[in-house]
């Protein structure tokens, strides 16, 4: 199959290293030269190139660009997509997207695969990020279901379980699941790091292990998305962060009465609940 | 050199697996007979046994017990425990200890290896949980320097980082990069999932991933660890839940308003400063 991928990000070059060893020829579209030059010594697709014309050949795109990039696409990429290819993107934000493409394109396809670490550009990619990963596909009424079906058979082909969700509800649980977790890691270091005493700043600096590490992992990614994320996704986050803090606020109470039976059962029932997130 | 370990948990078992690998002969102590099988199995010291009496064999003992059976010891110990042996815990929290042991025990030294995962009990501890772990010893002016020394090489040779610090600026600062993640990450857990829209929950358990799971990770440790710092670390820990609402809320306050360059610079600080944690 000819597979086009334009973004070789952390996302759209895990896709072509994968796509390659599954035999596809991979057509990959880079922004620069110096991406350009950094994607063929890595050998992210089978051709990388700047020239948005090779697109002409494949019949599944995906489109592995920045949300803002997917809500204000420019003009060449949009002329140039053949209007008989089968068209996706990866973004974690769906509704908002599907939205803008579903207009111009009949073909196009929401879809998230549910996978990432903190590094981010054409250094980024790995062939096992997405090995095992859950790959969302969100489908409206308009959505060509013929085209679903071969997108879901290339995704089970890369070892990806293929989850299928409608757009809002996926918004919403992503903003719980992955979109606050990215504001309240970082919350997490700016309250780690005090200003005020420095000697305590710098004791917390050296011993810091990997509690803190895992917990604010994500707090140490890539700002951009996190700016996209907040922008395209307001609503459902601002959701989850007073949530969030009403959760904190029961155990600022609980800690403050010292009502260590509370207390056990809170933690305890989130201990039950995240095995049953991670099954 | 003639070890003692009294409880043979996560850490106790990791340090007696670690120890016996430098050739020291170890005594370990545990509380019942279920677990002294298991430990034996393990082969988590050189001897294992619920007999106290062994400990006036060493000439260094780890406390390795909960909290709160650190706080209120049980009177046997005490009593058995030799004048002249060297004493230290390994609880992430030492001032109460401190305040406890100090007129118990000449020879007590408190502290702390920043080392840890969400296992517990006699099947936890490892042979490498604690290489290259940073291990805290704090000092009083009570603390006996000689004994200091002696337990610092045994820790260096164990593959550890040695860190002076002041009891209660340790305090202060597991509070932060320790204890607080417990309550934010268990709040995270239940802020995703949602009572009242089963639905959404159903989506969020299936397709959470490993942001989710890291950023939880210690939402799902030993929630008696948890309940016992809560109660022994209050006053740092509400200051610590007090400041993450403060850094929340103006997450909040920036994406209600859109500022999307405000938003930026606050994700892109906590980026850099966590990479000085974690260096």
């Amino acid at each position: 199959m000819n597979i086009g991928i334009v973004g070789l990000g952390l996302i759209g070059g895990s896709i072509g290293l994968r796509l390659q060893a599954l035999k596809h020829n991979v057509f990959g579209i880079v922004n620069n030269e110096s991406n350009q030059k950094q994607a063929i010594e890595r050998k992210l697709a089978t051709h990388v190139t700047q020239d948005l014309n090779v697109l002409k050949k494949c019949s599944l795109i995906f489109l592995a660009l920045p949300i803002r990039d997917l809500i204000k696409p420019n003009k060449e990429l949009i002329e140039t997509i053949p209007e008989d290819s089968i068209i996706t993107d990866v973004a974690s934000i769906k509704d908002p997207i599907i939205k803008t493409w579903e207009n111009l394109h009949p073909l196009f396809i929401g879809s998230h695969p549910m996978a990432g670490n903190e590094h981010k550009g054409v250094n980024a990619g790995t062939v096992d990020l997405l090995e095992n990963a859950k790959w969302v596909i969100t489908t409206t009424p308009k959505t060509d279901m013929d085209s679903v079906k071969i997108l879901s058979n290339l995704i089970k082909s890369m070892k990806c379980e293929v989850i299928f969700a409608n757009p809002s509800i996926h918004d919403k649980a992503t903003s719980l699941i992955s979109h606050l977790p990215i504001f309240l890691a970082s919350s997490l270091i700016h309250t780690a790091h005090s200003k005020e005493d420095q000697v305590l700043t710098n004791l917390a600096l050296k011993i810091a292990s990997s509690g803190f590490a895992d917990t604010s992992r994500v707090g140490g990614g890539n700002s951009d998305l996190g700016r996209d994320l907040a922008e395209f996704n307001q609503k459902n986050i601002l959701n989850g962060i007073k949530k969030l803090k009403a959760n904190l606020e029961e155990f600022e109470e609980i800690i403050e009465e010292n009502n260590l039976l509370r207390l056990f059962d809170k933690l305890e029932k989130a201990k039950d609940l995240r095995s049953k997130f991670l099954n």
